[in-house]
């Protein structure tokens, strides 16, 4: 029989559909697939045929857009949303629309041809995210942009059109709405209790170990009580933190083995999936007037974190028509697989 | 320049990128894709095939679960939810949960192996439409139902794993996402300006014409305002109604009319795309205790509508982790490609 859960955090229900069960075996449709083309603009050596770089990480120094890098962030050439347009809002009779300025960036994050973010070292994981928090901090200058969203696509069924391991960062002049869906949960949550909503959700994780993935000192990763999706995984600082941005080298440290770790999880158990990462922190709360008090709640009442998301099964007419999913795995099957991955380990 | 638009019913900002903007011939990516096996179950005289039915249409006479049928609604084989289990409310700690109580049933649209509505005589598409009223009626009696999702998966990449025409109902119990926030947009505004908010929008798009598809006598079709995907189409009565069942058989000739055109302008300019329809109607008002006032006013301030979503791009992280999406095709070019769909017919 399934069971409708709701997710505490956005109060979005979920069918977990235990007779259609899916195991991993059924859900390997094969291995993620790549737009590959003979010429790939984000390996060392083809600096020029990118955008000009906005920065780069060059250990052993050199100039920019030249090879010697190891991270590197370039401006997408096909931006979304443009920073040079100055921020307008307007009304069109009972419409509300805005200019489209934000930022739309991209992080190249290895010099080399790979693809996985599973096969990287922990260091370059590590040296990855510091830059993202370098752009993160810098991005939230502009209080134009109210949120930036940073996120990862990869393999075609998860939206990549090219196939060298990159992320993106898009900056946004509104909250989105799953972002602000949440932080409503966990201010209401925050008023009622005065305790977070996610540390509160952490607690249950480990009181019940049933949806528990791994652990460290710093991080835990779990399968969320109402996944959307088979093999969702988020990934959460075990201290109270409400900004990507304030966690410290060290830190990522941790949260860099962590990500490899669930990412390898995945690709074992099912068999290199394509997957999305999606990142979730507190917004930019400096000049928004009136709203002072709001935005500095959000450091008690909201908790960051790492949506992992494989791409598995299609969403059809159902999930777009009343914006909740069916999701044939329960977490609680799906955190066990991985747990015990090195089952799946074909040698 | 991209624009963010927001749409007035759900509140949730879409990003219109001009720059990428994409015509059909560059979302044309080929025709929908079906999946066909040597058997069809669905197909007339294979009755015996499929779980025994909860009606059918027989303008001829005949047996149940025999031939001479001209549309055919049986229990779903896999179902998602099931109305044998008594309704249970719990609470596993924090977490939020139900018993998988609902219903789950397949409306068989034709008795030969047609694959797209596009293709109906408007007379059966008038009937199917009588059928689903029929259900939607039958389906709302049963008080542990709170809303009825009728949608149709056409196409692969629509979600459809049967390629015979065919439409799905599913009774929830609950109110879905997506619907209690277009309820509660109906609601601030009613309560604000006495006065339907899709009515305005419909009036609003009368004045411009910028985004019309087409009209007849009872129903209009438009590309909205804030369209997350390029050629979404919305069709909607032009009188205030805020439940499909309660339409007569003369409005569904109407409705069957306007619904062919949008499906054939949509196969003509797009060649054969997958697509989802969605039918948005009001909830069940009846049996849930000290919410009469709150149920009773969605007579005034909800109406119904049916979105047609064709499946041309993909839905990447940025998606998924903002809940907004970006539409590379305005919906005004939309519109105008759709007006003029004569030209697309290739003799």
């Amino acid at each position: 029989m399934s069971e409708l859960r709701k997710d505490p955090i956005t109060n979005r229900w979920v069918i977990i559909s235990q007779e259609r069960s899916a195991r991993p075996s059924e859900l390997r449709t094969g291995e993620s697939r790549h737009l590959e083309n003979s010429f790939c603009p984000f390996c060392e050596g083809h600096e020029d045929k990118t955008t000009p770089e906005i920065l780069a990480l060059r250990a052993g120094g050199g100039n920019p857009n030249s090879p010697g890098w190891q991270v590197r962030v370039i401006p997408n050439k096909f931006p979304v949303l443009e920073s040079a347009h100055d921020l307008k809002r307007y009304g069109i009779g009972l419409y509300d629309a805005m200019s489209g300025t934000g930022a739309h960036e991209v992080v190249i994050e290895h010099p080399q041809h790979v693809l996985n973010m599973a096969d990287f070292e922990p260091d370059r994981i590590q040296e990855i995210l510091k830059v993202i928090k370098g752009r993160l901090i810098d991005l939230y200058k502009d209080n134009r942009f109210r949120f930036v969203m940073v996120f990862k696509n990869y393999g075609v069924s998860a939206g990549a059109s090219i196939a060298h391991a990159h992320s993106q960062i898009i900056a946004l002049p509104i909250v989105p709405w799953n972002i602000k869906v949440e932080l409503e949960a966990a201010r209401t949550h925050f008023l009622r209790k005065e305790r977070c909503l996610f540390c509160d959700v952490i607690k249950q994780e480990f009181m019940t170990r049933e949806r528990m993935v791994a652990e460290n000192s710093d991080y835990v990763s779990f399968t969320p009580f109402a996944s959307r999706f088979p093999f969702e995984v988020t990934i959460a600082p075990k201290k109270h933190a409400c900004r990507f941005s304030d966690m410290s080298d060290e830190s990522f440290g941790h949260l860099a083995f962590i990500l490899k770790d669930v990412l390898t999880r995945l690709k074992v158990t099912l068999n290199d999936p394509a997957y999305n990462i999606i990142l979730h922190t507190a917004p930019n709360i400096v000049g928004r007037p009136g709203m002072a008090d709001y935005w500095t709640s959000i450091e008690l009442d909201y908790h960051w974190h790492l949506q992992i998301m494989p791409r598995l099964t299609k969403v059809a007419g159902f999930e777009w028509g009343t914006g909740f999913y069916i999701n044939p795995t329960p977490p609680e099957e799906a955190s066990e697989f991985l747990r015990d991955y090195e089952n799946y380990i074909v040698l």
